[in-house]
């Protein structure tokens, strides 16, 4: 058993952007050189979140709708109105989708489904220099 | 330490059914002969996900009720429109529940409170054959 | 590579309290001496549950709101129609929110962003004492 710990870079453009990280994170299970483990993505930052989904335009179109009606930018929030920073929303939008993902591999793969991409969203108003954590951990 | 991998298989009739796992996971943890680790649930799906509640008809109504009214099926997605597929409704609630569940073991036996289930929520719109994984770590 | 568990204790008001519980995780991990792995934060219950936010009045303020708004306590539910205990809107921003959390370590310092803060809400309708379980896997 072992446990390895990589970083994932990348620069967002915020705005409820949504990445596909599934290459990057099958990347660090590939540089660990373990078969069977988990591997635990999680998001340094309280504006940004991790979820899966189908990675094609639709439903990425539809997911950043989905967050736009639910926590609209567009309304008051406590948070702006203490920091005058604009970004409630992103907060909001980060604490319910959530900061961290387990995905089991088996074989050296991550056991996701054909038509299923590990995401990131930067909910965050401006563009961002984004470090994420890929912890692996198994044998 | 041990990594141990085993599949959950399940017919499901899909429309946002609501399945209580609990007693699959812990056989999976009977069977792994493991006293202490962790129990990471996943689906490999982009259509369904996986949380706890209290397993009663009540609940399971109210949460299906909560589903349709933040997510509706019958307004327009973008997915619907390119894919003509009628399910983008559930990639979102599938998204926004997320797909993997992470419960501790000791002493054999997941630490979940007397009240609480842990539950597989099958958004898409047919009946489906769903494989879930459940990797035991521990020792 | 090791496994241990601990609790942690909390008095809680319930009503969606949000409780910061960063420095109580940080210190099982301390107690552990391990120096890198994973937190698993998991919730025995079905009416609270987990995440991760900027801990500041604002925020938390927002967060409670979100709640309030997407899952009222004011309508029907028919977890309180059957059960008569008035907390279907408890179980239901549970289930959604999630009972478990999975935070990486290396260092034997916890993975967060400078503004992030694990949180617990307890979503229930009256005062309880809260037992949540720490689970730390790593070597």
């Amino acid at each position: 058993m072992s446990v390895q710990t990589y970083p994932i870079r990348l620069s967002t453009n915020g705005q409820t952007e949504v990445r596909d990280i599934t290459a990057a994170v099958q990347e660090v299970i590939d540089r660990s050189q373990l078969a069977a483990g988990t591997a635990t993505v999680f998001c340094p930052s309280s504006t940004s979140g991790l979820t899966t989904i189908e990675y094609e335009p639709g439903c990425v179109a539809d997911l950043r709708r989905m967050f736009a009606e639910l926590l609209p930018s567009t309304r008051e929030y406590a948070h702006n109105a203490a920091w005058d920073d604009g970004n409630g929303h992103s907060h909001l939008r980060a604490a319910l989708l959530g900061p961290s993902l387990t995905v089991p591999f088996t074989g050296g793969r991550m056991t996701l489904g054909t038509w299923q991409q590990i995401i990131y969203v930067d909910f965050d108003i401006r563009p961002r220099q984004r470090e994420l954590i890929v912890q692996v951990m198994g044998e």
